[in-house]
């Protein structure tokens, strides 16, 4: 999987690309709507068309577990599944064994775990997390990697380090090739040594794109793109770069002006499930009294069917109401929200305003147990 | 209002008509969802539309509650509030009183009682309820009744049948016309001399059509059929008719065959949120077992989103693993199918063949526990 450039920023580490995929293309900087369990919740696929969305993001832990791979093989893959005929990437499942599952225990061979749902055992091998994903058809499958927890001690991370590049190899191995794509996945946490040994030791084994993982789980966000920075200098500049679970919107920004294409994120689905919108001024709590009698848009200037047909006070109205349709409304202003975001990242990039577009999102430190994580 | 009578069966009492309200036209029969809390749950109104919805419901008692008669004041009406721009029935909250308030006192200047959510103190009169419908705009406004719980003493359902004639009396004079339409409701129970004594004392009154109210709260279904006979003789023919809160799709048709032109019922929304799916064959519960490799629409007949783009066996997963896609795909496809089965109603009274289509529908005792009720 080539990254093909269509334009690049002078001034930062910007990129405007395309990557083509066996369901179509995506453009790039892109941000993938995370559907964990076959489904972006509440979001229908042709409501992912409509807001914009070009690729989103499955997860082999949850779909291991239900629907199971016996009835995703007789569906025919997860496309079909699911319903969505665009482009899926699947995560591996490493962050999701070490942060869900129970009892789990981590070998070269690979991960055992007890499902968090039964109890169940399983094992993950590299071997056997690349052949579901083959059966899941995913156009971008994920290596298994092993991340260390943010604040592990070194010599943790470096075993991180260690065992997630032998599986890396042993993933390219069984993966084979062919239209699906495979990216590999660099640990190190903010250890920049470890970091860098992990990027190039990845890119030696040779993947379609790279991602950094064990980012947005705590550490800086400064710490989070000097690891970026450090990443863009050791990967091939024609493969796409994927930082996983990130983030903000203003993070978003920042990372692909040091040269990250794919991004994906739980926040928008989950604070819009939970009342939290995002808008130009910064996120909202709807259900605030404030809003009870707000009778405009959410965002005036937001072109979504939230907020072309609805008030802030009916929004309001249907989250004190605990309505479904409050989850779903704001789920949807918050996805088209970021596709918005990346719409004007790309024309940015493409017209050369993108160093202007970055004065407009300033960093800012995360909140308190702002961690992204995952969507359960 | 006039119901325009387009079509009559020769052998039935059955009537294909239409009502213009100030929100457009309704064709009836008609099917309405119910919009409790000024949302159909999960449904937005182009949903609605695309379903085919004509008109929906809105409930005086939860929207008095919640968002407040000065929120709906401000927003203009129910119909600028929720965005649907179709028209609207408001239920009076009678029903609702009894069923779901706390402390109720019941005298004949009305009903006081505290909210269910916090115990406020409200008084309704036939008087308040009118004016509130007012302010909510909706197109047809319902009076103030007091419905008598089934099984009640006949002293008791003959006080509710004096007291809601005394309150009828009292709505129309307080309502005093427009182009809001007020419908009266006539009680009794499945008692003949008293549902007779109300319905000619709700006729004498005269209002725009007529409601049969206190139905479907468990008395048998051959016992409703014969109060919907009996006020099939005594109501104008040229008022459209309502039974209110009924029910399951073949009591719909065999009340059509009765005179019967407009219903509402939470069973579609609430079976379809709870995993149940309607079909030809009956209703389905989408959680079971059977149907995880179902690659399957749903109902291959049907030409709803869900069965055109989604499998039984996709409906069970997400069902199986709560997410919300399950609970609005299966509550889009029971709407879907209930404004099937009036438009095929409407066609086959159109067309001569709803004696035949009558068949297609054995009447059938409801299971226990199945009453309907409100949607909380």
């Amino acid at each position: 999987m080539n990254l093909d450039l269509l334009a690049t920023c002078p001034h930062t580490r910007a990129r405007r690309g395309r990557v083509w995929t066996a369901h179509g293309p995506v453009d790039t900087p892109t941000f993938m709507p995370v559907g964990t369990q076959a489904t972006v919740k509440g979001i229908t696929p042709p409501d992912l068309t409509e807001l914009g969305a070009q690729i989103i993001l499955g997860n082999v832990y949850h779909l291991l577990l239900r629907p199971g791979a016996d009835v995703l093989r007789e569906a025919g893959g997860l496309h079909e599944f699911m319903g969505w005929h665009g482009p899926i990437l699947t995560d591996s499942g490493g962050f999701q064994v070490l942060s869900l599952s129970k009892l789990r225990t981590i070998t070269d061979e690979g991960a055992e775990f007890r499902s968090h749902l039964d109890g169940d055992t399983y094992l993950f091998t590299p071997e056997s997390v690349v052949e579901f994903q083959r059966l899941l058809g995913s156009d971008i499958a994920m290596v298994l990697d092993e991340p260390a927890p943010h604040g592990s001690p070194r010599e943790q991370v470096a075993e991180a380090v260690r065992r997630s590049v032998v599986w890396a190899a042993r993933s390219r191995e069984a993966h084979g090739g062919g239209s699906q794509a495979l990216f590999g996945i660099t640990q190190g946490g903010t250890d920049e040594a470890l970091r860098e040994a992990s990027t190039r030791a990845t890119v030696d084994i040779g993947f379609d794109g790279y991602a950094l993982g064990g980012l947005s789980v705590g550490e800086s966000t400064e710490e989070m793109m000097r690891v970026i920075e450090l990443t863009d200098s050791l990967v091939p500049t024609d493969r796409p770069r994927y930082l996983m679970g990130v983030g903000h919107p203003e993070e978003i920004v920042h990372a692909v002006a040091r040269g990250v294409d794919l991004f994906d994120c739980v926040l928008p689905t989950r604070l819009g499930r939970n009342g939290t919108a995002y808008t130009r001024a910064g996120r909202l709590n709807m259900r605030n009294a404030q809003y009870g009698t707000a009778f405009v848009p959410l965002e005036p200037t937001c072109r979504c069917y939230a907020c072309r047909h609805h008030t802030r006070a009916y929004l309001r109205h249907l989250l004190k109401t605990n309505e479904m349709l409050g989850a779903r409304l704001l789920t949807y202003h918050n996805l088209f929200f970021y596709q918005t975001v990346m719409r004007e990242i790309r024309a940015a990039i493409a017209d050369g305003s993108f160093p202007q577009l970055l004065e407009q999102w300033p960093l800012q430190e995360a909140a308190e147990g702002d961690s992204p994580g995952g969507e359960g």
